[in-house]
C-alpha cells in the first residue's frame, strides 16, 4: 500500500514535470506553467473521480500531491536544458508514469465497483485526461488525437488487467505484467513509429 | 418507461454515429474516432448529472450505453459513403436526438427537484454539450457559436415542455408535442436558413 | 451574511456583463451570447463546487443567480457602446468581481474543511476559471495564459487571506484587508504593465 502511495506521488512528480515541459513552445509566466503541470498531473484523476462521484478528490483531501507538484517547478526550470535534452529518459518516465496511473484508476473504479468496460475507461481516463484538458487549454491538438499510440497502450493495459483479475491471477503479479505491457506497447510503438489505423476510408 | 429507455439507446446510437461522422475532416484514428463518438453521446447526459449531483453517470451505471457506442464505430465506418450521402435522414436521426435528450435531460432536472429555469438549462445542456465538448476538443467552433438554430430550438421545447407541465398537462402527451416541436424548430430553421438574431450591433 | 449574499450577486451580475462583451469580437447570436455571460459568471464557482463536491451547486440551488445573469444580457446590449467605452470603470467593476469572487470561494473551501493550500487554488479558480473556460469554448487563449497579472493577483489574495485566518485576525478586517490587496495588486499591474516573469528562460 505505501509502495503504490509512493508510486503515485512518484507518477505525479513526473506528470507535472512533462506538463511543465510543454511549456517550451508557449509563452507562460511562472504561475501559468505551476498550473499547467497541476493540471497535467492531477487532470486525469480528478476527472476520473468526478465522474465516479469518489470525493473527497485525490489532491483535495491529501496536500501531498500539491507539495509535489509545487516541488517540480523550481526543479524543472533549473534543469530545463538537461531535462530537454533528455527526452529517452523523459519518455520512460512519462511511460511508467501512465502506466501506473492507468492501473491505479482501473484498480479505482473497480473498487467503487463499476463494471469492467467502465472501470478500464476509468483507467485510461486517469492517465490521458490531464493531458488532453492541458493540451485544449493551450489549443493544442490533444494527445489523444495524435497519431502516436498514446491511449491505446493504457486501454490495452486496463483491459490486461481486468482480465487477469477476473481470472482470479494475484493482484500483485497482475498489476506487474500489465505495467510491462502497457510500458513495452508504448515504447515499441515510440521506437518502430507503430500507429493504430486510421478511422477514415 | 420501458419506451423512454428503448429511445434514450437509440438517441445515443444515433449521437455516437453523428459524432463518429465529424471525424471524416479530421485525421483520427480507430481510438480516437471511438473516444468521439463516445464524448458527443454521453458528454451532455454526463455534465448535467456532475452539475446536478446525480450520480451514478448513467453510462457508469448501466453498460448498455457503452456497447451501444462500441456498436456505433463499426457500423459507422462499414456505411460510411452511404451515411455521409444520407445527410437529410442524419439531419432528421439527430434532430430527434437533441429534442429526445432535451426533454429527457429536462424531466430529469425536474425529478432532482430543481427549479424550472435551471431544468431547462440542463435539458438543453443535456442535449449540446456532448456535441460543445467535443468541438472544443477538436479546435472546432462549438455548436452553440454557430449560426444555425440548435440549441435555441432545445430551449424552446424545454421552456414549452416546462410550461405545460406546470398547466398539469398529461406527461405522455406534453413530452409528444414538445418532442415535435423542437423537431419542427429545428428542421424548419435548416430548411429556411433561419437563425436568430445576432447580438452585436 | 446578507452583505455576503449581495455582492455575490453583483459579482456574478459583472462577471456576466464582462463574459458579454467578449462577443464583440466573435459572432454570436442572443443564447451564445447569453451563454458566454453565463459561463465566465458560474463557471468558477461551478468548477470549484463539484472539485470540492460541495452540492447543490450555487446558481442550481439559488434561481437569483440566473435572473441577475438574464438581467445583464439586455443591459448589456442596450449599454454596449458606452460600456465598451467605459473600458477604466469595467476594469474596476471585473476587479472588485475577481476579488470578491477569490475571497467567497477561499472561505467556502476552508468551511468544508480542505487543507490551506487546497483552499487557495479553490478561490482562485472561483475567480478566474469561468472566464478560462469562456476562452476555452471560443478557443481563445485563456486569461491565466495571458501576460496580465489576473490569476496571481488572485492567488496572493487568497494566501494573505488564509496567512490572517490562521493568526486570528478578525473575519471582517481579513476580508477587506484581502480585497484591497487584490483591487490594489491588479489595478497597479494594469497601470504600470507589471508582469510575472516568464517560465521560458
Amino acid at each position: 500500500m505505501n509502495l503504490l502511495y509512493a508510486f503515485d506521488l512518484a507518477g505525479t512528480f513526473t506528470f507535472a514535470i512533462s506538463g511543465i515541459l510543454t511549456v517550451r513552445e508557449k509563452e507562460q509566466d511562472w504561475l501559468g506553467a505551476t498550473f499547467t503541470g497541476f493540471i497535467t498531473a492531477i487532470g486525469g484523476g480528478s476527472l476520473r473521480d468526478i465522474l465516479l462521484g469518489s470525493y473527497p478528490l485525490t489532491w483535495v483531501g491529501d496536500t501531498s500531491y500539491l507539495h509535489v507538484i509545487l516541488l517540480a517547478v523550481p526543479i524543472t526550470y533549473m534543469f530545463y536544458y538537461q531535462l530537454e535534452k533528455l527526452k529517452r529518459t523523459l519518455l520512460l518516465f512519462d511511460t511508467m508514469g501512465i502506466a501506473f496511473f492507468t492501473l491505479v484508476g482501473t484498480k479505482k473504479a473497480l473498487d467503487v465497483g463499476v463494471a469492467p468496460e467502465v472501470a478500464a475507461i476509468m483507467g485510461m481516463f486517469s492517465a490521458i485526461m490531464g493531458g488532453v484538458i492541458r493540451d485544449t487549454l493551450i489549443n493544442d491538438t490533444p494527445i489523444l488525437y495524435r497519431k502516436e499510440i498514446y491511449a491505446s497502450a493504457c486501454l490495452a493495459g486496463a483491459i490486461t488487467f481486468l482480465s487477469l483479475n477476473s481470472l482470479g491471477v494475484n493482484y500483485n503479479i497482475n498489476f506487474v505484467v500489465s505495467l510491462i505491457l502497457i510500458i513495452s506497447i508504448r515504447i515499441l510503438a515510440v521506437k518502430y513509429n507503430l500507429q493504430l489505423p486510421q478511422f477514415k476510408r
